[in-house]
């Protein structure tokens, strides 16, 4: 691609460190922290920065986001006006092809009605910005520089605080017709557990770290026993996070391994579908939770797929993802595309 | 496309009607059917013919498809050697690349190892065939040129015996590995009804027809008062075809209303599973029994739907195949890649 025309300015004359098109610029914005990373050519990250996300609307927000950037940029020895494009990956509703984010509800303020995002963000970066859901592009970066390098095609299964996913069919992210992905709201059983989404029996009802977090406050109101709140409140912290679940299960408490256990049971229901309507090569599992707990996890869920799928002799694997927390701002930075070359 | 290359041989000096590259053929293979098409360059039919499914092994079977074809041609008023190329559309497990099936259980004697059919038949056809699946090619064929026109990308369900599945995305079939689309083995039970499949809580366990007709003798045999079996006997079939369902629904017989209020319960939580997943434009409702129970199942349907479904101000219509009976085989023709101008 024509870096000159990228960068909206010609490149001649400058130092080339300096010059645009030698580094793009990716941003995952969460409801807690705005994490921004500079990559090279190759995806590879020079630099990154973390903020807390603000509380306040959305330019409120676009502001922190160009100061994320500011920061990662300064890391890698760069301007942020040097680079060559810039991608967000955000929570929400994305509408790619405008540029803007709508029902955005845990994000600052939150907002309803679609807002430029990255019209906004471009004035402040002056160059290209391009907006995608941050599930879908934490799953790219992990197909094309991460666990799903080996495969054509891959879901990938964001196991969090909700369970996000994310479609990469033949190398082409796989969007539908904006909202694709949300293999968190397969129904795994029709008028089962109310699900973070209002419905009943969703896999994220079972398997979400939101939902799991209510389900084991109820089991201590009934009575029952578990370390899952001393440790949160030991902690410091006012959720359960996913390494309080990892040390519940280690330890062996019981309402937190019956908890998981039925996730693992509900996750083997919902990707077993997923995998009998596509087909694909691999499953990815990420997220806070997919990734604390890990391979044995990841093994325990392909194990729980197995009674369900429809020719088993083809059954995908369950990998886990490779690139940590900065896939997410790494894939985001994929959407301002980088030669990869 | 070059007609001389596809053909194998120059058209110069042929009658028009007589050049190679002008007309494709397409076959249905069934379990008690062969459905044979010849098609213009539009797709458009120019004749057919079906011919009973022989019941011996796999060379008996592409001998009656070649009969079959050469029928089709003859009311087309060509003959099957002229054919630019041929599509085949079948069950059970097909190699498009190698052009093998395998798996077979219903069609003559069955076979499981793969099979060369698309090198037998075009030894007979004298040019280039293609294997595909059925209900994927049936899909194919609405989605080009029937029901799913309006859409980019839409998911099919056969609504028959079982419940078959193919989807189009972004106006390409997508098989995955080669066994993508089997929405009827989406779970929408754990540990619910058994299925044909041998696995428990497939939609298709409660929805296909197969499925249907064992829970109705169950219930007869639980001394519950239904008109279905009766019907049969009169009609002088060992099945409950489509046709008997609708009649009994018409006529307000308790088992078989009770039957399909789940199947379309059931069928509501498997399809919007996909659709969570997939976000296409739509659902193309196709098959016998959805063929036979039309518009006000698929609208059934599409309510059953509602309670599911994740981003609900875009459910996505469910509609009617359109090209009825020879879909199977136009969409098997196309295959063969007859240009559509």
């Amino acid at each position: 691609m024509d870096e000159a025309r990228r960068g909206g300015e010609s490149s001649r004359g400058m130092r080339s460190s300096e010059m645009k098109g030698s580094a793009w610029g990716g941003v995952d914005l969460g409801g807690t922290k705005i994490e921004a990373v500079v990559v090279d050519a190759e995806g590879r990250p020079l630099g990154n920065a973390r903020h807390p996300t603000p509380a306040g609307g959305p330019k409120e927000v676009v502001r922190a986001i160009y100061e994320a950037l500011e920061d990662a940029s300064r890391s890698a020895g760069l301007a942020p006006r040097r680079l060559a494009g810039v991608g967000v990956g955000a929570p929400g509703s994305v509408d790619s092809n405008t540029g803007t984010l709508a029902r955005v509800s845990n994000v600052g303020k939150g907002w309803t009605e679609p807002y430029p995002l990255a019209g906004a963000l471009a004035d402040l970066v002056h160059g290209p910005v391009v907006l995608g859901n941050d599930v879908q592009v934490a799953v790219t970066a992990e197909y094309r520089l991460g666990a799903g390098m080996p495969y054509r095609s891959v879901l990938g299964v964001w196991w969090g605080t909700g369970v996000g996913g994310g479609l990469v069919l033949d190398g082409i992210p796989w969007r539908g017709r904006g909202a694709a992905g949300e293999v968190g709201h397969v129904v795994v059983k029709p008028g089962g557990s109310r699900c973070g989404c209002g419905r009943r029996g969703c896999m994220e009802a079972y398997a979400g770290r939101g939902c799991l977090e209510l389900k084991a406050r109820k089991a201590v109101k009934r009575g029952e026993k578990t370390m899952l709140l001393e440790w949160m409140k030991k902690k410091g912290r006012t959720r359960l996070t996913s390494s309080i679940w990892k040390k519940a299960l280690d330890e062996q408490d019981a309402v937190a391994t019956r908890l998981i256990d039925k996730a693992v049971l509900m996750m083997g229901v919902g990707l077993s579908s997923a995998i009998n309507l596509l087909d694909v090569d691999a499953i990815i599992l990420g997220g806070g939770l997919g990734t604390r707990l890990g391979v044995e996890y990841a093994e325990r869920i392909h194990e729980a797929m197995r009674p369900h799928i429809f020719v088993p002799e083809r059954q995908p694997p369950v990998v886990l993802a490779q690139l940590g927390e900065l896939s997410g701002a790494i894939g985001a930075a994929l959407l301002a595309e980088p030669p990869l070359h």
